[in-house]
């Protein structure tokens, strides 16, 4: 299950006081090879995290051998006591496990500006490698929780043999950049670092980059993935892209079901787009619009908040002549109503906005939820 | 008062049954000149309301006679029909003041996709013509209003002898275009319709335009200006652009005040940056994150929040070398915390957050709101 389904990889999620609450806070994922390839991606936000920082450095030669996670502190603009809590943690795992510090991954999530319980977190790192275990991915997944309400874990087994899983975490913050979250994925298939790269890029392109539940995006975010080569099956490039896009997709959406208190998943689907970047502009600006949120939230089927969005967009289109459907209704056509919007029923959580732009061939989906009482009732009274 | 206080101006304010609601929903505004001189500004929405498409005609020879309008429809993406109402208002008023229809000016708010109740603006424009007074400001105000708790006017008298008055109406939806709400704004001094466009658009740039509260933009935003000469004084063109600009920054912060379902007012003060655009960048970036926005209305100095969202900017600054304050309190600078954030008293309804880019010497102060329980009720209940 989760990042030990696939062969090759060992894992645990302890509780070691990171956070005050008393739950596992502390995971760790370790790749026993025989090989140790490995790409991620991370936030484009300007303000990273210090384990953003040192991680991008044990990347750039395509080899990992341990993740080391904690949740309930970012270590985000901690200065230079941050950056040495960051680089500590990593030679600790480095040393229990002989390996070397400059191959140990290392993602932190929580609240910003707050320094970590370094002390905790150390003793946390000798007690995930004294329970490592090709059974621990469940509670790795665990350990990385924040305001996540379940684990979020997905397995895919292609039938030339060999295996890809996933863990992943973030429940709030989540928004374009590379990445949106914390993900780590493992497989045992024999990929080269630069195959996985590009197979990571290419997944999270169209599903990770594609949620935008609140339009906030993280200091944080990284989605990392490792090859053991365990299972000796060299898979088509091909192939191995898709099944890493299908797994994405499904960890993707299990965040977005998950996202703090969200009462609506919406689809929004934009097509006929002179282009696929105005696709996703279009359905990104309609996602980050409040006014339609809180609609939807309240099961008002307000198409004119979706047109008054796609009006601030660059997108190439004829502000007459765009279409829009709500949960396969037909509201607006060429500028004009058209079927009654009280045929539609938004009670049900899943909600799908189709805008056409007749502007062209391109199109994007783009993930969100509404904005819900909910949502404030977190973000006001939770520090994060 | 309000848009009679200048002299050389009528006004009106009358219940004509446009809105479901027993309120006043049609105003009407008429200069008397001598001189009929006018500017506006409108929405940058792409997609734009009837009225807007009308009235842009309108402004083009920078005479303006009279200015109708509604609150309770927005007349926006109702095909030719909706265009006809707004064409057919228009006339009615030109014929009951004996003016081209041309000259008349046409401002709708309300809910987009649904029809003007066109009958009933045609007999509230009869009902207006015939209350038309010196002292019909108030009423006109009042008319305006939607999800306004209060009617915002304001009236600004020069020593050497002009006045100038306006109302405004706007309680959501705030966010910059060039314009960002329903201003009518008038004045007896004698100024040419080059001058009010010039004066218009500065004054417009530093306060309108600043205010965000929930970043939409709406498909009617307009303010527009009249002159009458009444007062046969013609000002000094500074002074007259400073005057107009005090008293627009008056109308934008009575406009923040009563935001639908805020409970703080924030000032987000940007400075030392590379370019005034950089400062507007990084503050309208703060307004907009919800995250932000529902932290400080939980009371929650949460400024890791801030730097989160100045990361995902463009503007010039070193990530590391950015500071913050909010009330007054210095919570991080160089990239690490500074004073104690439980120092920070958020109480009150007044929040200032101010950020030094350590990039230039530009500075800009955008001006928004939190994100409440309230808000979302607002706007999960009423269709607007």
């Amino acid at each position: 299950m989760s990042v030990t389904a696939a062969k090759g990889f060992t894992a645990a999620g302890v509780n070691a006081g990171v956070k005050t609450a008393d739950v596992r806070d502390v995971a760790l994922v370790v790749n026993l090879g025989p090989i140790k390839n490995a790409a991620a991606v991370f936030t484009t936000n300007r303000c990273q995290a210090n384990p953003v920082i040192w991680s991008r450095q044990v990347i750039a030669d395509g080899q990992v051998e341990a993740v080391i996670l904690n949740s309930g502190c970012a270590n985000c603009y901690t200065g230079p006591e941050g950056f040495q809590a960051t680089h500590a943690t990593a030679e600790r795992v480095a040393e229990k496990l002989g390996v070397s510090a400059g191959d140990v991954f290392v993602c932190s999530t929580g609240m910003i500006g707050t320094q970590l319980r370094l002390d905790n977190m150390l003793s946390g790192v000798d007690m995930a490698v004294a329970q490592l275990s090709n059974q621990g991915g469940l509670n790795a997944a665990e350990a990385i929780m924040t305001t996540d309400t379940v684990s979020k874990t997905a397995e895919r087994v292609s039938p030339s043999g060999y295996t890809i899983g996933g863990m992943a975490k973030g429940a709030g913050m989540l928004a374009p950049g590379l990445a949106t979250m914390l993900v780590v994925i493992t497989t045992d298939a024999v990929v080269s670092s630069e195959d996985l790269d590009a197979a990571l890029r290419g997944a999270t392109r169209t599903t990770f980059d594609r949620l935008d539940s609140d339009g906030c995006m993280s200091t944080n975010d990284t989605v990392v993935i490792m090859a053991s080569g365990a299972s000796e099956v060299s898979p088509d490039a091909n192939e191995f892209a898709d099944l890493l896009a299908d797994l994405s997709h499904e960890l993707a959406m299990k965040l977005l079901a998950d996202a703090e208190g969200s009462a609506h998943d919406i689809a929004i689907e934009v097509s006929n787009a002179a282009s696929e970047a105005d696709a996703v502009e279009v359905g990104r600006t309609i996602a980050r619009n409040n006014l339609f949120k809180a609609a939807i939230y309240g099961q008002d089927p307000n198409w004119g908040r979706v047109l008054a969005a796609v009006g601030t967009t660059k997108a190439e289109f004829d502000p007459y002549d765009v279409d829009v459907e709500i949960n396969g209704i037909s509201v607006s056509r060429k500028g004009q109503p058209d079927q009654d919007r009280m045929l539609i029923d938004l009670k049900p959580r899943a909600v799908s906005v189709k805008v056409s732009l007749n502007a062209g061939g391109h199109s994007a989906t783009i993930y969100t939820n509404d904005l819900t009482h909910a949502y404030v009732t977190e973000n006001s009274e939770y520090p994060s």
